[in-house]
């Protein structure tokens, strides 16, 4: 048998997957067999055998004996929630106290953490980087016995740069400034463009944290319609900014949004970004989630329309590559010059010792080959959580279908108070994250976001089921 | 001859240097012989050699050959700057623009680095650290792979807690947060105990960062007189203090502060304490220097006074131990809760590998060892500058006297111009700090201040002595 090709079979297997994923391809469709598949598609017999192999790992497909492959696709016979209908004024945010108490179940380590974004520790290549910080350590004693300085250190920003291409940006490596994770990052964003008692729009349901720093910036939040697929609503943020001044700046995760999923289509990008920069509204896109996609191309960041510096893109690699190292970066277009005064100020430098090895493994390729291994990771856990949902929640239970990233939303029947659910939960060793915590209103009160972070496991599925049977005890 | 022991030496020696500090030995004194030396403090005599040769390393005496031991003293004929005198009322900042400037002329790697506070980095043991930090790595692989949580790292906060009894007060492991450095702990300090408008009283002159963070969460500033030997003036504080609400925080560096080395009298730092908390007033303490005394002890905090938790102690092992790493912390007493969370918002958690490696260094008894040489190089590099400055600058320059850290506040003749220095400096590779930076005023116009943490060399001599000729210049 000849090699495989691996780009080859790659960009075969995701083709495959978009198909699924799009719905062309349907749960129980049988697939072209082997041979076919290769004449089909130009490619070798091995080629053919290695993606059909690569969508298995990702369990989106299933070889029978004797039958031929077939489409596994998406087994969840559950409905999707219906976009969020936010109230049409700011508030103030408000919701620290629940957080806190949230978090603060969430690192009991004896517990079932099944409410955290937290990936699992294995899933990180932690050798491979600590060595790499090791030799860069002795090549450059400096990286620890010198002050670092802003922006950041030149060989991660150039790596970053390079890496822009393929979202859509060409970023250059002296518009980039190296932050203390994504959050530092958006505070930095959000103290350059806005000031204490301006509106700050953005998706619903959000991620807490998002709505902890405009309360703690003494800004206001406003809550804009979204949909679990598409992402926040044109329509809304077109009627919302139409009066001056009344909104301050923007806020999305367009790309896997947290906790939705949800993936805003390139043309609704193009136009927010367009629509902001006509009414002169900065733009603040989280892009966190952007490089865990389940389908073959990686979808671009609002940035990528961009012309005038309007955008303010955030991202990290705590998600992707290293939590505990707290790595993160911003591009801040035409703020550029506030935002290094304001990281400056606020923690002077990020530490460059890991951002010298998190420079090197992307460029020895480490990186790429862990981001493929992570996503398909990725996919079948969220995968995996999502049947069991769909086996041990009570009927009526909605829950989205993301197509990147590693949270779930559940909308449960009316009935079941999602605190109530999370205290009850907590007393057995379950963490989750209940949805009021995504919202400075008191909505979404049926509603659970559920992490896929973990590797799967006897525990994790026993955590679910239980779940699922207190949320039904709830209704009985 | 016999061994000498290490602590009857060195606190033999402390006992001597700090009578040469005190003034009570002078510059040309003849000491006792080793034999007297050696009887009048019942040591060996190698004891009493090895505290000759210690002080001879700091440069505090001589020998002269066939006459014994002379104090060196302090060959500085040139007289203190007095206390400084700001105007009474409260300011919005406005500092940042200028401090952007001197900073990216320090960031300047051919230009010879006499304004920065920043130590060579051959004076800190980075081989030691990065050797720690790997053998921590990859036995808790979860110290990259997961989530570093707010408050740190458990091990780190048990070895401040420990060093804590040194310096006056007992903390606990649970009353301390780490941070990214003093820089955010200090923000976050600020922010948990003002708001907006709100007026914080500090030294006049002060570090210039202290000053950009007020600046940045539009708060206002009030400058306290302050003298550079005994620190801030507790009648001025007691005045701004007096009408309720005029001044929210006050904000001290009461250890070897920056610029001007002051250490504020043990009945001064009780009395703050005392005057504040009957006044309720938070004091927010930045004790980054504290670790770097040249006499015997290690001076206490003001901490060391409070007993409602009305302090909020700042410090961080940037200036001691590795300013890469940007490892700080901060025990905000009773505004814990406040503080956590802030940090959370502001940047989740400190990236706990790097803390480790410190607790380690701590524990195993590297990091003692280590301040004991620290100390004695900043004490030399700080006298041999002073040497120099008094023999090449112009006739009527005034210069602090600092006991411990590491920077030199200068007075200029009245004609000189600060800010004109700066730039002649610039424009000949020399880099200082200019006074404007250090206050929201337009004070300290003839001051410079000169950072000592480069190791001695021909480059920094010729330096600091081009700079005395700029100087002269500018007055002929």
């Amino acid at each position: 048998m000849d090699t495989p090709t691996p780009h080859l079979y790659e960009s075969l297997a995701t083709r495959l997957s978009e198909a699924i994923h799009a719905g062309t391809l349907r749960a129980g469709d049988r697939l072209p067999s082997v041979r076919r598949l290769s004449t089909q598609h130009r490619v070798s017999i091995a080629t053919a055998v290695q993606a059909y192999r690569h969508l298995e790992n990702q369990r989106l497909i299933e070889a029978r004996p004797k039958s031929g492959y077939f489409v596994l696709g998406r087994t969840n016979p559950l409905a999707e929630p219906a976009a969020s209908r936010p109230p049409a004024a700011p508030r103030f945010v408000g919701v620290t106290q629940l957080v806190m108490e949230v978090l603060e179940s969430s690192r009991d380590a004896n517990a079932i953490p099944l409410g955290a974004a937290c990936p699992a520790v294995e899933l990180f290549p932690n050798d491979k980087l600590l060595r790499l910080a090791n030799s860069e350590g002795r090549r450059h004693p400096e990286l620890l016995g010198a002050y670092a300085m802003s922006p950041g250190h030149p060989r991660l920003r150039s790596m970053i740069a390079r890496r822009s291409v393929e979202f859509g940006c060409k970023l250059s490596p002296d518009e980039i400034i190296v932050t203390n994770g994504c959050i530092e990052a958006l505070n930095l964003a959000l103290r350059a463009v806005a000031r204490p008692g301006d509106t700050i729009a953005l998706e619903s349901p959000t991620y807490f944290t998002l709505l902890q720093i405009i309360e703690s910036l003494g800004m206001k939040a406003l809550e804009i319609p979204t949909h679990p697929r598409d992402g926040i609503s044109l329509e809304a943020i077109d009627l919302a900014t139409q009066k001056r001044g009344a909104v301050k700046a923007v806020m999305v995760i367009p790309n896997f949004s947290n906790p939705l999923g949800a993936l805003m289509p390139d043309e609704n990008k193009a136009r927010l970004v367009t629509l902001l920069e006509a009414r002169g509204i900065p733009l603040i896109e989280d892009d966190i989630y952007g490089e865990i996609h389940f389908g073959a191309s990686r979808p671009p960041v609002t940035k990528a329309w961009d012309r005038d510096g309007n955008v303010l893109l955030c991202s990290s690699f705590t998600k992707t590559l290293a939590p505990g190292l707290r790595v993160g970066w911003i591009a801040p277009g035409r703020y550029y010059k506030q935002v290094e005064m304001l990281k400056f100020i606020n923690s002077v430098a990020t530490p460059e010792l890991p951002q010298a090895a998190i420079a090197e493994f992307i460029s020895n390729g480490g990186y790429d080959h862990h981001l493929r291994k992570l996503r398909a990771a990725f996919a079948r856990q969220v995968q995996q959580t999502t049947e069991v949902i769909a086996n041990h929640f009570p009927a009526g239970t909605k829950v989205t279908r993301p197509t990147g990233g590693f949270v779930l939303w559940l909308e449960l029947p009316n009935k079941i108070d999602a605190l109530e659910l999370f205290h009850r939960a907590r007393a057995e060793g379950i963490s989750v994250a209940p949805g009021p915590m995504f919202t400075t209103t008191r909505r979404f009160q049926n509603c659970v976001r559920i992490g896929c972070g973990n590797t799967w496991s006897p525990r994790i599925e026993r955590g679910l089921i239980r779940l699922g049977q207190l949320a039904a005890t709830m209704i009985a």
